[in-house]
């Protein structure tokens, strides 16, 4: 609980209404999806650029750390309140400002949720590419705070490559006012750059301008199983070396794969050690053309089976597999660990087996799901937390998993963030200078260390 | 001249036959393609990161100044080191260091021209989009350092889109490494993109890993001319509204088009009040289909007459004209101020007009070129700078052009950077606590303001 006097001035900003502090409104906003808890001592639910800019400079004057939340999503623990103080919910302050598909930007508060602006967007021709798992939950404002991935990414680019400017709260209440609409600008400083992917930690974001592109005439997709785990990965590499760049290129293997089809009974080929869903998309005669070239190169890699999507229906079948492959996972649970790590194309041959190898080492029950095509890595690891050996067990596992990354030029995290999960590791992929350069700007942006403290700065 | 035991101390660094202070040499490092001018004390060619990093605390210890420098071919007057002291020349320190298309990365040195980069990358299938007019002479530490652009950013994006990373050193001398060659990779800040368009003013980059991508198996290329200037630029904005993204979408006005025709007897329509060269790439279906909806669409916005090429070498002469724009207007000169306000595309026709209309009140003989599709204009204004009373007439036009694209939701630079030439501009498109921020992370960056001081920040 926050001191009485602060409570009322904070009270005075945003109304009683929109400040909670009793212990069962708390609980709700203490965790996101990975592991760990802290509670709050109040949250509170801005809904102007204003109201923000009020917050701040009270919780900065009594020292009391603020973290920003959107719909609390992330798997790497970035918007728990490790060290208490003010959850900032950005759940009310949720409208999308403005679309401008002529000029291609779209301007959203940042509580709007990923998916609601998609909805937005497609009766208009257009979208939004970034899509994280959480599409239909996750807020832009957490996606950017995050600089979030997802399948398609591999073709359209990460969170990042379409923020074209932001407005920013500091700490210490000024407004700052970075990029602008225009596709093309070179004035001064990419400083909204440095939002995307900094978990809350140098400022609080109140309005995002984002970049959106015209929808694919049409996509096709196949689904495709292979006997042998490296000959998927292969294939994956091959197909990419060889300068097709599908939307989306994702891996399963067979422990992932006998899991869903255990759960949803889609008829998926339980006996293939590895399975891809690829799709490429654009117009009707370049899709024709791709798919082409990647079913040879599948056949090269001695895919034994394959299935293509003749509908939209059909399309949404294979999908389906791959989009449950979270809930299913953390339905085994009773928690789970969704690991995150990322090499160059090239190597993820390599890395699925060293994966495969350290779990079998381990005995970690786990799924290797990836979007390999970008050599991005996501272990699925059922775990119970509240047994201490199980854990050490399988952090000594996700440790060597690490290891094994660096020497193939990987590192620690594609699209799921730092937050509680990995600062630890941190090292392995970032020299000293570098981390110390990280605490430079952070004390420059935020001096009494009020904005999500406790993270990996 | 530095003082003599500063001098020493630099040369142990480098040694003598890297560090020039005769006049005459150091004549040739104090101005790049804008228009003022100031000495340098010493140049300094590095061939390291060591060196660099051995230079910086030295020039800190005695407060000189030092400015990083490519081949000098910027327009904004970023590289002229305005305070003296110390050139960091790196064009000896150009080797490409590695090239992996299998992985779609190159790394390189600062000091690598971008055209020889292309040709490295030519033989294997692949190319590095930004392609900024200097192509054949600007390093690419340069194009980072000011985050350049070029015709065919349209469809690829800028400079920061392709930067995977980057190793840089800081003002004390420490060596960070940004980024790295993993297409997806949040683990921390994005501190490489601070670097992009930062003008040399927070750090020395001393090593590039870029985004590579395949060449498209094909182009197509037209040139089209219009009676009126307006229906050529709103035949851009139609075209990037209806959803089509050609690679480039260059538009010129018929001041522009009778200029380069006197030199160089093209052949060009210079009836044409404006006259667009349009260009697609990618799948021969593809570009078949693209360019028939431009065509469509550039009907009907009235366009008199339409060249298309037949081969390879037609396309080179149709960009030809577009190429030689910059020489010929330099020409004129003796000297040339290349302007480069930006709005968005569907501001471009109001733009266009409000430019002619300034350029005609002031009656500066200007061309009017632009990458229009993403709406960047680039008045190309001969000047005289020995003429203060013309010199003045061109500032006060150019400060009107800018106050004319605010309320377009224009801004100051697409793509050519602030330097000398733009800083007191800045306030029209930045606000006070947004220019203060800029200040907040040089100060924590480079708190004895060495690097490239007396610019933007």
């Amino acid at each position: 609980m926050l001191r009485e006097d602060v409570k009322n001035t904070l009270i005075k900003v945003v109304g009683a209404e929109r400040y909670l502090d009793r212990i069962e409104e708390l609980a709700c906003y203490g965790y996101d999806s990975y592991l760990e808890e802290s509670l709050p001592e109040a949250v509170i639910f801005p809904l102007s650029t204003e109201e923000v800019a009020a917050i701040l400079p009270i919780a900065g004057k009594h020292k009391i750390p603020v973290t920003a939340r959107g719909a609390g999503t992330s798997v790497c623990g970035a918007p728990i309140p490790i060290q208490k103080g003010i959850v900032l919910c950005f759940s009310k302050m949720n409208r999308v400002l403005e679309l401008n598909t002529q000029d291609r930007y779209a301007v959203v508060e940042p509580g709007v949720v990923n998916g609601d602006l998609q909805k937005n967007l497609t009766p208009l021709g257009f979208f939004y590419p970034p899509d994280p798992g959480s599409i239909n939950i996750s807020t832009i404002g957490g996606n950017v705070a995050l600089n979030a991935g997802g399948p398609r990414c591999l073709k359209y680019g990460v969170t990042m490559d379409y923020v074209l400017g932001m407005e920013v709260v500091l700490p210490s209440g000024k407004v700052v006012n970075l990029g602008s609409k225009n596709i093309k600008d070179v004035t001064g400083y990419k400083l909204s750059a440095l939002f995307c992917g900094s978990e809350g930690t140098l400022g609080i974001i109140t309005k995002i301008i984002l970049r959106v592109v015209p929808l694919p005439e049409t996509a096709r997709t196949i689904m495709v199983s292979f006997g042998n785990l490296d000959n998927s990965a292969q294939a994956v590499s091959d197909i990419i070396g060889s300068g097709i760049l599908p939307v989306a290129m994702e891996l399963m293997d067979k422990v992932t794969i006998s899991e869903i089809e255990d759960t949803l009974k889609l008829g998926l080929d339980t006996e293939a050690e590895g399975t891809l869903l690829i799709e490429v998309d654009g117009m009707a005669e370049t899709c024709e053309r791709e798919m082409a070239r990647i079913k040879e190169k599948v056949k090269e890699h001695g895919a034994v089976s394959l299935t293509e999507a003749a509908t939209a229906d059909d399309r949404e079948n294979l999908w389906k597999a791959r989009r449950f492959a979270y809930p299913v996972f953390a339905k085994i649970g009773p928690d789970i660990i969704t690991e995150d790590v990322t090499v160059p194309v090239s190597q993820v041959p390599s890395m699925v087996r060293k994966i495969r190898e350290i779990l079998n080492k381990y005995k970690v029950m786990a799924g290797i799901l990836a979007h390999a095509g970008d050599g991005n890595m996501h272990p699925l690891i059922p775990v119970d937390r509240s047994n201490p050996e199980e854990m050490a067990k399988v952090h000594r596992a996700i440790g060597e998993i690490f290891q094994a990354a660096i020497p193939l030029e990987g590192t620690l995290s594609g699209e799921h963030g730092i937050g509680l999960a990995k600062s630890e590791y941190l090292p392995l992929v970032m020299d000293e200078n570098t981390r110390e350069f990280m605490t430079v700007i952070k004390r420059a942006v935020d001096p009494d260390n009020i904005l999500n403290p406790g993270k990996f700065v």
